[in-house]
């Protein structure tokens, strides 16, 4: 098996830096689009045939060192009680966003073994299917992320409305937030119950936060999450996005990996969690683009910067872009592999 | 006449912390709106008239310490050769975008006196109606930022084609950001010529590129804005937006000021900056929302970061949102007038 991935994630040597790209089950892959055809997005995610067969489709076409559960952040908050739909163009809406006390009152927190059971149905086909080729990411939204959708009722520029809470309702704001912490918590025990070998946390939207409000109104919830999970023994990942300036907080969380965007030298990132952690990231993923000496010259510096971390995952600072050509992604693992063995 | 701002920008002694909001003459003011219902954005920017009344409107309702001339960064992009146009909840369109040399080739580097009076004779009619009460900013867009609109046709979630011309043809890239460095150098030169008495130079979407990008791709035309400018000797204002990793490159451009958003904590802003420049920012644009105790906290924090700064300007991270109530800014002004006196 090759396990290089969980090794990096738990700080222990190994063969080659290992590699995996968010969103590697995506938009920019035909194939994947052939499936899309097919069925709608929701539909994917809730069919563990057709989600197992995407999940696999990276894996066998850039030749990665991890495959992630096909799914979406937002699939928990529907048993939660929310009603969601994926329109083209504006991305996903929820006609009825959480306003007050009575709706909140009126979330509930899910079973995933009753609620969530496709989701664990792929886990389980999926490493049945993988056989041990690459370890399986298990995932979910961090609650701070979660609770934007779930305030805005969908995107969001300027969180107003989130912010708007925190600030004049924070009692609301909590309660909204630990429930949304207790859903992810059991959904993620679910996972790595279900045979998830690592977890990443999507923190999409904290980036929107300054120091001070990050450590008030988010990084409590996902630490929780973080505690919560260490029974399991599966290491998890914190993807902060855009999150620079959070990265000494979200260090205290107890994640095992940070997940780093590209806005952070790595080497600075080593630097502000102080070599505690291992760090996963972090090329932009425009940079896909550069002709192959240019790409060369920043994976080598990445590279460079991830010896001095604990350990180190090399991924795209963001999900990979549906325009990318997938020869640039097949590129770019070649070249980890070759560039990052030890 | 009250020239606390202009004091603090140049790094001198002030009675008070000088302070004044970005987007301070805008839809959130039901005067500006009672304006806007008559005529369109775009014909707003055009009449110096109506220009000048919402631009002195924020003075006279918030009394903050400098007024910003109303305009939009993309108007010299117009006689540059771009036809613009502002679609409702779409924000702004150029249904040409720029995609070859070609393209490049056939835009014009105005001379503002012929091809934008209307902005000289806003700036003009100011002082005079302003009479000294406070300074004028003028300002532009800086051209890493102008360049994302004319390149992706509108504003971007991921810039994905400025981003690749800057990968696949630098040489395309450089010699569109050259045309559009000339054009903004010498708009902001005559601003200044026409009376603005500071300049501010928005560097909005800069913070999408990581450092090394930042330092190739955007800094240089921005630096050489500023120093193109100091014959002027007005100061200069740097705000790249969401740039906490960018700014102690921002710093080596030879800014008077550099304007620092809500994500990155003023102290470190400092620390980051060595004390070198004076600061401006930088309360979260939803933490006017607070109640007064919480807001008076962030207030007296932001407040202290800055007597560490060579000068300190206090203003939002970002501008402020249509949706907020006016009274709101209205309280900033007196808090940071009442707690930041000397």
């Amino acid at each position: 098996m090759n396990d290089n991935f969980l090794k990096a994630c738990r700080g222990e040597a190994v063969d080659r830096t290992p590699v995996w790209i968010m969103r590697q089950a995506g938009r920019y892959l035909p194939q994947y689009m052939a499936v899309r055809e097919k069925v709608s997005f929701l539909e994917l995610c809730k069919t563990p045939e057709l989600a197992c067969e995407v999940t696999i489709q990276p894996v066998d076409y850039l030749d990665v060192d991890a495959a992630i559960l096909f799914s979406d952040i937002l699939i928990p908050l529907e048993p939660m009680g929310m009603e969601l739909a994926f329109h083209e163009n504006r991305g996903p809406v929820f006609a009825n966003p959480v306003k007050n006390e009575a709706d909140v009152a009126r979330l509930r927190v899910p079973d995933p073994t009753v609620d969530l059971p496709f989701v664990l149905d792929a886990v389980r086909l999926l490493r049945k299917e993988l056989d041990g080729r690459v370890p399986l990411i298990g995932f979910a939204g961090a609650p701070f992320t979660l609770a934007t959708y779930l305030i805005e009722g969908g995107s969001s520029k300027t969180f107003f409305n989130t912010k708007k809470m925190m600030y004049t309702a924070p009692e609301l704001y909590a309660a909204l937030l630990d429930k949304i912490t207790d859903c992810t918590l059991a959904y993620l025990k679910a996972q790595a119950e279900a045979g998830a070998q690592a977890l990443q946390l999507f923190d999409s939207w904290a980036g929107v936060l300054g120091p001070d409000d990050f450590a008030a109104f988010a990084l409590p919830y996902a630490t929780r999450i973080i505690q919560g999970l260490k029974e399991t023994g599966v290491p998890l990942i914190y993807f902060v996005n855009n999150g620079a300036t959070l990265i000494s907080l979200a260090e205290t969380s107890g994640a095992d990996v940070l997940g780093i965007d590209w806005r952070l030298d790595l080497d600075d990132a080593v630097r502000l969690t102080h070599g505690r952690v291992a760090l996963q990231g972090n090329l932009d993923p425009c940079a896909l683009l550069l002709p192959e000496d240019g790409l060369r010259k920043r994976v080598a510096k990445i590279l460079a910067a991830g010896k001095k971390a604990k350990g180190h995952i090399f991924n795209l600072g963001h999900g990979i872009l549906p325009q990318m050509p997938p020869e640039k992604a097949r590129l770019l693992v070649e070249l980890v592999h070759e560039m990052g063995s030890a």
